[in-house]
């Protein structure tokens, strides 16, 4: 079903590019979908791609270049005039169009909207870069149909065909009064199972839902998905009509969120992907290692406050990685299924309720998993004494790991900080300080030294 | 905006349910949204939870039931007879339908479908039990508008009308000819903005993206997501249209794919969530925590295969929990990337390029850190032998769980085993081996003993 790009596909057009074969390009691209236009511009290089934005029209340019990485858009729109990126902007719906516009550097923005042809649209751009754009504003479009509730059905129907001339899709039509206050909406089926001669106030949904421009963009997110709606329009202060958000620019968001959480709890500080350049990935990951760094210093120092064991009791050192990664093992879990719950809106309970649930889990857990050990070093090595304080060491610290790794989430989230930081190497480091601390302050009481 | 579920609103409605003053409860409930009943419900006991869904009328229990959490549904339905599940069927789409009974007891789902009033829905939805649930079958709705090349756009409209009562959201009309072979689409807009004598043949757009019946689920979520589908029809190897996919139910795969992966990478080896009973936590999370134990095990047999060093350097024993950690965190963050890289389709280039390129980070990452760790130890401990000794360690350690972190995942992909199984308790377990063996082993051959 999906186009396929082969090496021979990419060499051909190379080729056509290199004689300047305008012609049998156009005719070769012309049946692709910008989509998989995007992905073919991608693997050729800067000039190549250029080139092939230039040579098409700006009708299916626009939507290639909104489909492409980031990065790679930023290097295309380099190599066009002001005029030409003005052009592009044209075609694009109001919302692409201005978050392409706030990926320029500042001094060109002015310049380029100044270029735009259309003043409406123009109007209606300058007005979306002024949101956030990680709230409602800084994801609607101004593009959407609406009604005025004195119309009847006719003029309606008259109205929106002029209308949708400029909206990609319609889903629902928006009802308002004279003074563009929302007050419900129509369905198209609604319209199309209506005789032509009812009048509006009749027939719309008085019943709808709607963000404010300033709410969050993962709280639009959570809403859209939990009523299936595919479009909500978007009010002002005082439920003024202003643009309506798609399901498409959502599916967006929510796969962000899951990535920004699964980098976090892999301890990549920042959005990278695997095409961004080495210092792009070092910056993104350095830090973090330098974290587990620092926590693996203070675990030396503390093991060489127990220096006098390690002449009587080496095995107990032989242990020290089991019980960190343990450690860690655990509270990434207890702390990745809070991260999940506060993500998803289903966690019910008190803090108490959840911490006694940890409390009971690692339990279960650190009963069964330091049995384990306690009779594997108790055959390898002989020592019940050492045995039984190892695996006690390793039940205390599964126990303590359970409980940080779900407290440190929950305490984030209450102070309004990401709780998908805990995750990651900043709950193990953490953990595995903790773990060796206790493993050694324990394996010390019960050998009694 | 979101409905808000307090605690009195709780207790008002479980003293309604106790004084059976059914008026009340249906009339507080009345105006409310099915996903906002649900959340409700899943703050109440289960005999409440069932009392409500018996009050309430089957159109809106059927939302509200598909809703709800599975395991509360599951508890609720056991509650319901086979007739009362069967009315719950009736209400909802063919696609929901089916997804509710496959999750039925299989004795219970023969009586349920025998129940079933309307013989359509019936068959339609015996018809998609045949399918995988990780298939485009297995997210298929028979629900979908349907007309044929060759009526008029009169006729059209006509017949659309009456099919469209059935449909929630029309989306795409789908053209098919006499034989139901998929011809194209015609979107409602076109059809608003068209003359009513129009005939179908001259309009519709004989392009149509569509997906085959046994095509992954991923697969269709991408597609979707790539060209920005709100809707896709599903054929067979023949053509013949069967059912169409809409982007609500793609939500729910891209969501449930990332908490997929994020759980791995946790070390969570099945669909846990947080309200999960402790046995279901349990066994989501032992295996993995044993796993590590394991690897514990093997890095202690590994230390005590270097008990000799102990006595001379004991300061070595301190930093294995640095040198592990540090392995298993740079294999983290490079599996990650390459995990994350293949569920988004975005990784280019050769395996030989995507490890050369890890292997020139490890370098940068494994210098920077190595510096600074052989400072600190020098000024700890005044010994430039064993300092030099643990640095060229840390560092040989970055670069090696660098392209282990790397290589596994893409190895994984290339054998079809999922790749996220390289993230997680998998990839530092065994980074914590390799690491602690390279560790000893180089700083042996440098303090030449």
């Amino acid at each position: 079903m999906p186009f396929e790009i082969t090496d021979e596909l990419i060499k051909q057009i190379e080729e056509l590019i290199l004689k300047q074969d305008n012609e049998t390009l156009l005719g070769l691209l012309a049946e692709e979908h910008h989509a998989d236009i995007a992905e073919l511009l991608e693997d050729l290089n800067l000039e190549e791609a250029t080139y092939i934005i230039k040579l098409l029209d700006s009708e299916i340019t626009s939507d290639i270049l909104m489909e492409m990485d980031e990065d790679d858009r930023e290097k295309v729109l380099k190599n066009l005039s002001s005029k030409e990126i003005a052009k592009e902007l044209d075609e694009l719906d109001t919302d692409d169009a201005a978050d392409m516009i706030a990926e320029l550097p500042e001094e060109r923005q002015e310049k380029v909207i100044s270029k735009i042809e259309d003043e409406e649209h123009k109007a209606d751009i300058k007005e979306l870069l002024k949101y956030d754009e990680n709230t409602a504003g800084g994801l609607m479009a101004k593009e959407l149909v609406k009604v005025y509730e004195n119309w009847n059905v006719l003029k309606c129907v008259r109205e929106m065909r002029a209308q949708a001339e400029f909206v990609t899709r319609v889903h629902s039509i928006y009802v308002v009064d004279e003074n563009e206050e929302l007050k419900g909406r129509l369905s198209l089926k609604d319209l199309l199972v209506t005789s032509t001669k009812t009048h509006i106030s009749e027939i719309y949904i008085p019943k709808v839902d709607s963000a404010n421009v300033h709410d969050k963009a993962e709280d639009v997110a959570r809403v859209m998905q939990k009523y299936d709606l595919e479009a909500i329009p978007v009010v002002d202060d005082k439920n003024h009509l202003l643009g309506r958000i798609t399901i498409d620019d959502i599916v967006d968001v929510i796969k962000d969120e899951a990535d920004k959480d699964y980098q976090m709890a892999a301890g990549l500080s920042q959005d990278v992907e695997a095409d961004d350049t080495l210092w792009q990935h070092t910056r993104a990951r350095l830090p973090w290692l330098f974290l587990g760094l620092l926590g693996g210093i203070g675990a030396a120092s503390i093991m060489g406050g127990f220096e006098d064991l390690i002449s009587k009791h080496a095995v107990l050192f032989f242990f020290t990685p089991l019980i960190a990664a343990t450690a860690g093992n655990v509270g990434v879990q207890s702390s990745a299924i809070i991260v999940q719950g506060l993500a998803n809106n289903d966690l019910k309970g008190s803090i108490g309720e959840r911490l006694f649930k940890e409390f009971s889990l690692s339990l279960i857990n650190g009963l069964a998993l330091s049995l384990f050990l306690l009779l594997f070093t108790w055959i390898w090595k002989g020592n019940m004494l050492t045995s039984i304080a190892i695996s006690i060491s390793l039940f205390s610290v599964i126990v303590v790991a359970g409980i940080i790794g779900t407290f440190i989430p929950l305490f984030l989230n209450k102070r309004d900080i990401d709780p998908a930081l805990a995750t990651g190497p900043f709950i193990t480091t953490s953990n595995d300080i903790f773990g060796i601390l206790i493993y050694f302050w324990i394996a010390k009481m019960v050998l009694g030294i």
